[in-house]
């Protein structure tokens, strides 16, 4: 299959690339190193730093005789760019990353919040006029977030709710309250491309991905960290940031009560659902959303397995509560559907204490690198309200 | 009451910031003149050109002594000028209709897809911060728009759904399905509104309009058209279309087989609505939703009516149905609910014949003005996949 994937230089993107090309797929990527831009501006590094596209995709090829073609330019900006690809690489499938992926940087004041939105929804709105005006056909396999769909009180479905109301019957979108500006811009997405399915016909999946963690896929070779491993708080996931605190021999930062309860999965998973819905694409004029985790858990929950894993290869961690920068609810109901990937065959790597050995001990060697000062740089939710001179009063 | 509205040279714009001078409140206007410049580009013209604000203005304190203070700018692109304003006026209200408002506008392209999006979503995105900074306590009365529900197989509440889910209950936001790219704006700005409410405890009331219609409000002059009226397929709304197609002799063209049911409201109700969400502002931390339209009528109920008028008139009019630019359910069920308003004291101006005549009976002088080519000048909203090479294999 040709498959395009969008935003081929992030965390995801990257590895989605290789196992895709390790699968005998046609793969080319896209991205417009905006994350690194960002990363300069803001004064946070990955734990390695990953050579560019052109050269990671050079050393790949000669490591193992994978191709993977780089277009470099900027999808949100530069719709001729995006247009020039699809008609050069005519993909079967495109897998879209291409979004600012930080809540945190979303919150930080009005240029980064204005930044996100813009960015992501106008990446995706050119994505579609491109695909619209290149093949309504193509697949398009869009990544969303589980925290798109916020904390309510009744349990979580696939995208869609069944629904009795004044006696009639509809199967509608579920409804969304999400906990900032970028997850908000995950929910324009998918309400355009809703629309974009109904209107145009479009085939589309959209993966309502839980929180990833881990950087060994099938593909590890012996520059360990090849993707972009981020342990900050603008850009570092969780588990992730918990790790390189607890290889660190710092107490591991828990935000508020630690009640937090989200959908998690390994990110061999990621690449392995990525894998099932391009080998079982969306019918035409079919929006069909799996919500992307294996499991949930509490934030404390993590933190105390981290804690353990760490005691068994002889390093003593801790745990310390901070003051959370989030406005999210600490002790909450949350119950998630999540069939549809186990359905199409996800077979999936649960955490275990054995798992998180293998990452602390993957940390160890690169611990010099860590700039501890940028795990807690998260923004706070309210700091904009707090800096106003009528909120002092 | 010191109220800024914003977008006030449009159709309600204008009309609102006058009624609200009339009822002795301190008034300032912002607009950066967006629709005029599309109004050129696309060749599309009011019934009467009205002159720019400052002259507006001018105007109407040399007949009435209201004052109406002007700002033009960009709120989309300017921060620091939405920033300025909101420091120099030091409003305590703000009523948003800066919006590019065409749903035909949107879906003629990527390049107006596009300007729709973020001229809409970042505008209000902006407002949201600059309020945040100067004081969060300032109400803001966010126009939205009936069709951000789209037509459902349920009832349509007032923003919010009780519902019932997995032995659970929850209040949701109700899911919307909206039918353009315009709409799904309106849907965008809604939801990050909601998150604002939440996170920075705003006052936030939501406007869901229906369709408005008609010219004349309580302050009518000589002047007769005082405000954008617009009849074209583009900017134009039903009913102001059917009349100037009845007045001109021409057919009513009914796009499809016209069962397409929408809730109305006289342009008079819309001041009024206004004026009532503001007198009763939401509460802290609230996102308080009306739907705001009077009453509803399919299509073809309309054009039956405003033939009806024509006939007491002398005028001989008939209906055509022409192919629909759109893609919407011609025949459909549609029950939405509209107390909110009411229960604030909302005295309806319901449709009659006698209004439908006096709108016709206004237009007749001016008739000669008409550019009957630009009423079915609608993009249509499959143009873009028909246009593909592959569709066309």
């Amino acid at each position: 299959m040709r498959i395009l994937v969008l935003g081929g230089d992030g965390y995801l993107g990257w590895p989605t690339a290789v196992d895709l090309a390790s699968r005998g797929h046609d793969v080319a990527i896209v991205d417009n190193y905006v994350k690194r831009t960002i990363e300069s501006k803001i004064g946070v590094t990955p734990l390695l730093e990953v050579p560019r596209l052109h050269d990671r995709s050079r050393q790949l090829a000669a490591n193992t005789g994978w191709n993977i073609e780089v277009f470099i330019g900027d999808i949100s900006k530069d719709y001729e760019f995006l247009s020039h690809v699809l008609n050069a690489f005519e993909p079967e499938a495109i897998v879209h990353y291409a979004e600012q992926p930080s809540a945190p940087y979303s919150m930080a004041g009005v240029e980064e919040a204005v930044f996100t939105q813009v960015n992501n929804v106008v990446g995706t709105l050119n994505l579609a006029f491109a695909v619209a005006e290149r093949d309504p056909s193509i697949h398009i396999v869009k990544l969303g977030t589980m925290g798109e769909y916020g904390t309510p009180e009744i349990p979580i479905e696939e995208g869609w709710l069944e629904i009795t109301h004044g006696g009639r019957h509809d199967r509608v979108l579920f409804p969304k309250r999400p906990h900032s500006i970028y997850h908000l811009s995950k929910v324009h997405d998918s309400n355009n491309l809703e629309f974009m399915c109904r209107t145009w016909g479009f085939r589309v999946t959209d993966l309502n991905q839980g929180v990833v963690y881990g950087h060994r896929t099938n593909y590890y070779d012996d520059a360990g960290f090849s993707t972009s491993f981020h342990y900050d708080g603008v850009f570092g996931t969780v588990i992730n940031r918990f790790a390189v605190q607890a290889a660190m021999g710092m107490p591991l930062t828990v935000y508020g009560a630690g009640g937090q309860t989200r959908g998690y999965l390994n990110i061999k998973d990621t690449l392995e659902c990525i894998n099932l819905a391009l080998l079982n694409p969306a019918d035409a004029g079919e929006i069909r959303v799996f919500n992307q985790f294996t499991e949930t858990f509490s934030v404390m929950d993590i933190a105390r397995q981290v804690v353990e894993a760490a005691g068994n290869i002889g390093i003593q961690a801790s745990i310390a509560h901070t003051d959370n920068p989030r406005n999210e609810k600490e002790e909450h109901f949350y119950e998630a559907a999540h069939t549809g990937l186990v359905g199409l065959g996800l077979q999936p790597h649960f955490m275990s204490h054995g798992l998180l050995e293998e990452l602390l001990r993957d940390i160890q060697p690169w611990i010099n690198r860590v700039n501890g000062g940028t795990i807690l740089n998260s923004p706070t939710w309210t700091g904009v309200v707090e800096r106003t001179p009528t909120h002092a009063r």
